[in-house]
């Protein structure tokens, strides 16, 4: 049981390694229906592609869909669930999982453990462990698995060059589990053999990208496609040789279109050698400004993968107006699995509550595919914290159908991994459903972002990008705290339709969590509720540190299994340390600011 | 002539490499003289030890101090200056460098290239290199040098061990130069043996050491002694016993005492792990408190290291107190020419004029040694910046003669190295003689110190460490800064003798380049010239860049060689660069918090 939980995450039910050699999406589905004693006839519809229908003791299907259908029925009896009646679809065809995995076997951004792909600059995993990873992403409904980081240092490229063969023998692995693989590409790839230019219109470097991507297409005809971070922190890319990213983009996609290849070329392109002196640029508004020109000029297989918010994976941001700008171009919104700027997968951070108020600002059908960057590593648990699981599964289910409540994924995770009595179900679904805002309230409560440590970005540091390069400021000063961000300020507002720009250019109506990413505000501004700006600040951290406590008294009280509740309680005691620290040095900071003493006389240091 | 300028440091008219296989002092005195066309005779009076005296065509003296007789011979010709006349002794027995080297070749605060005797493990040096740096150390009197850091990381501990045949043909070529090697140690070194402890009472420890320093000194008959740094940032040491740090270097102290070696201990212990919300530990107290109590107690050839300043090399601190504080101890002088928080070698910044106030201040036979940690690199150079070369050149003169003028062994260096028109090198001089003024003036000109950017301690981070568990606060707010260290605040001040209490209890009296480290002050505070506090700070970082461009017009007038031209062009870019960002981040940052309009209505930002 000990092992189950540890390795099987939200299926210890299916106990029995998944062994080598099933060929089919159908033969894991019989594999894990007999271990489970479920009986339920397979019959494949190729038509039905990822869809499943299951009705009395059958499952029919698409030849991924019939195990995604068997996963369906092994989880909600488990769950004690009903089984959706009717076809059951996914709503984006890619659901991907994008890793930054590196090829030396560390992780950016990685807070579990070593890559489960990667050692000493070369591909190096455990099969088994693959496979078991391909029964958790199946089992959700991922369908893409994008291995190698964005930033491709030496010698990641080397994936689609001499490590083809090794690429090919992991794709076989997932292919029974309906994972295709991915790979991030370098885009001056064609410089490191010979090719003077990596100019899109260059025809020797179109050459080069056709002939190596055939190459990799008759090594794996399945492979999802390519992978792009370009022009940005330092990435190479078309500006460089004065073309845009329509030009940079299509280039690389006619190389893939032959073979049903996408290419999916990452938004986050914005100006990282900022002078904080300069109060025109303004961060957010980049992606907008390189891309919305270009709407319409991107070939049909491009993707265009934005991140939800505009700036990068903070704790809350406005969704990014890219998103909403782009309506004859393909596009993908990407989420962060892996918790870089929430908590490092020490402190809790249920993530579906985010994805619901996400996919409702933006509407479901806005975007054509979902990545998320990963989460996942070479911790026992695959994820650090145990609980950082329910990110991953509930990403999955989202991807799939992005209508979802959030409550009732998360109630599913925990019903699924741990089978607790109800009342304690209870308690850790209210736990993990508000830790995204706790995490919220004793860090930035009101949209501010980036008073975060510049080392690492666990911990807070409310000066530490204040000077710097990046682009992100807060501005704050004795009177007053933010960027106006409307009309009457840099204009970023106008980057949206007029629905949200009304909702969010009045501070009257613009949501408190969202306050001072759109508006400069005096302290003694006087907020909805009543209250001084200034206050807030000191009352949310407080509660938000006071609701940490209240966390780990919730979660001391479950009877979760070793190791996980040993593990849960270790990280708890790190998230008060950090709770402890985030509430007592921005009270700080602002009470330096303003003068202003706390209403209700709590120590502020 | 290029090479010469490059590699012989201040010694370009000795350009012959010194031959391997010269036995003596004397034999190296010789070989300098002839090579210069010198016609001195030489008469070796062991008696003299290191003194030596030049009389008509000779020169008498111990048995290094004919060599030390020669180089100052041989300095006063090229320079045009007459030799002193009499018997020339140095004030201090130990004239002593500290290398930070790491035996894996890189260097701890280290600014020109990695380590001249350390890569990949192991020692591994030039000794055509070797024999240049004992040259150079010998012309300016330095007698020991210690090669590894004092944070001994593992292997560096095998110096002592299996490394000693290494180690004593390393001192064998540095041994006619009159430079005795020393090594830093690990307190806990004896627990790397199978002894369980490092309990400096427990007679397994003593023994090991005991056993350990026998072979040492049969290797190395003349070794210095070692050097520790214990209990101090994470490194092991006696109060892990409950022992106080006599018992623990008296220990150590008389395992060398035999073989004639001395125990240098560093006196640089605090608490690195302090809450920031705590208002009475004040860490510039931790040394005197640590060690004025055991005043007495340590053995004779123990030498406490005390650093110059209370803190940690900023670019202004009072003297440390500690240095007044032990009458009854054999105390040495530490400071630092590597520039870890002055620039690191890219800025120009002659320590000098500093020096002179230290030893003004402390009185120069407060001490019995003097120690420097070293700005030496691999870096063709030796010093990264060519200016640097001054601040070792000036050290050994002043560990010398602590009572010389700043302004006469700055010319002396700048003529011996340049040679410049008289215009020329009096322009250069009064470059460097500025030059820790104005570095000063842009970073830090009020003594607040530590607004330095953490990651590495180059450029500018006001909140860098205000939040953070070095000790080192600020407490700036909208209406003060600084920490009030006299008898009503933190009491520091009351570790000084009565005249330098009087010095710096009164605002009105305290110089005002040490204001904010004894005082907290508001921003409208009268200083003693009539401007307000605020308006003050403003000044002087406008002033202290205005000065840094005038520095840089100056250096572009000099008909330097090559490449010392070229190099010190590129860092004077780069230093402009670095001061730019300190006068507006600072100004900035007080700005914010004072609202205080700048009375000439120069640009804040």
């Amino acid at each position: 049981m000990d092992t189950a939980a540890k390795r099987l995450a939200w299926l210890p039910f299916l106990a029995r390694e998944i062994p080598a050699g099933l060929a089919t999406p159908a033969d894991v589905a019989r594999f894990e229906l007999e271990q489970a004693g479920a009986k339920a006839s397979l019959t494949v519809d190729p038509a039905m592609g990822e869809g499943w229908e299951i009705s009395g003791d059958g499952i029919t299907g698409g030849e991924t869909g019939v195990l995604y259908g068997a996963y369906r029925l092994l989880m909600a009896r488990a769950a004690g669930e009903a089984v959706p009646t009717g076809v059951q679809r996914p709503r984006y065809p890619l659901r991907m999982i994008n890793c930054w995995d590196n090829a030396e076997g560390d992780i950016e951004r990685g807070y579990s453990g070593r890559s489960l792909f990667f050692e000493g600059g070369r591909l190096s995993y455990d099969p088994a462990r693959m496979r078991q990873l391909g029964r958790m992403l199946s089992s959700v409904g991922v369908n893409v698995l994008c291995i190698n980081n964005v930033n491709v240092r030496d010698p990641a490229h080397r994936l689609i060059e001499d490590w083809l063969p090794e690429l090919a023998a992991l794709a076989n692995i997932f292919r029974p589990f309906g994972v295709r693989l991915m790979v991030s590409i370098d885009y001056a790839q064609p410089m490191r053999h010979g090719v003077p230019t990596a100019d899109p219109l260059d025809p020797q470097v179109q050459d080069w990208w056709t002939r190596q991507t055939a190459k990799v297409y008759e090594a794996i005809p399945d492979l999802a496609g390519y992978l792009v971070k370009a022009d940005s922190e330092h990435r190479p890319g078309p500006f460089t040789y004065g073309r845009n990213h329509a030009e940079g983009a299509n280039m690389l996609a006619r190389a893939l279109a032959p073979h049903g290849g996408v290419l999916v070329w990452r938004c986050f392109v914005y100006n990282c050698q900022q002078d904080w002196r300069d109060r025109v640029t303004d961060r957010p508004m980049a992606a907008y400004q390189h891309y919305s020109p270009l709407d319409g000029q991107f070939d049909d297989n491009v993707i265009l993968q934005v991140k939800n918010g505009p700036f990068d994976f903070q704790v809350r941001e406005p969704l990014s107006p890219l998103l909403l700008a782009m309506p004859k171009t393909r596009l993908a919104i990407e989420l962060q699995l892996a918790q870089e700027y929430t908590g490092h997968q020490i402190d809790v951070y249920a993530m579906p509550p985010m994805w619901r108020e996400v996919f409702d600002d933006m509407g479901a059908d806005t975007v054509q595919a979902i990545a998320a960057v990963s989460n996942l590593g070479r911790d026992e648990n695959y994820t650090g914290h145990p609980f950082a699981a329910a990110n991953l599964f509930s990403y999955g289910l989202f991807a799939w159908n992005p209508d979802l409540s959030a409550e009732a994924v998360i109630r599913l995770w925990c019903r699924l991994t741990y089978a607790l009595p109800a009342d304690q179900e209870e308690a850790l679904c209210r736990l993990l459903m508000e830790s995204r805002s706790v995490y919220e309230q004793y860090t930035s409560p009101l949209g501010l972002c980036w008073m975060v440590n510049k080392m690492g970005h666990y911990g807070v540091g409310p000066d530490d990008y204040e000077f710097a390069a990046w682009g992100t400021y807060h501005r704050a000063d004795r009177d007053a705290v933010g960027i106006d961000r409307t009309a009457s300020g840099t204009g970023y507002l106008l980057q949206y339709p007029p629905a949200l720009q009304a909702r969010y250019a009045d501070p009257a109506t613009c949501p408190d969590n969202l306050l001072l990413f759109f508006h400069r505000l005096r302290y003694d501004h006087v907020m909805a509720d009543g209250r001084a700006l200034i206050q807030r600040i000191y009352d949310d951290h407080f509660e938000g540190y006071e609701r940490a406590e209240a966390m780990a008294k919730t979660l001391a009280g479950l009877s979760l299994p070793s190791p996980d509740r040993e593990e849960a309680a270790r990280r708890m005691d790190m998230q008060l340390r950090n709770a402890r620290e985030w509430c007592d040095v921005i009270n700080t900071f602002f009470h330096r600011f303003s003068g202003a003493d706390d209403a209700q006389g709590r120590t502020i240091y």
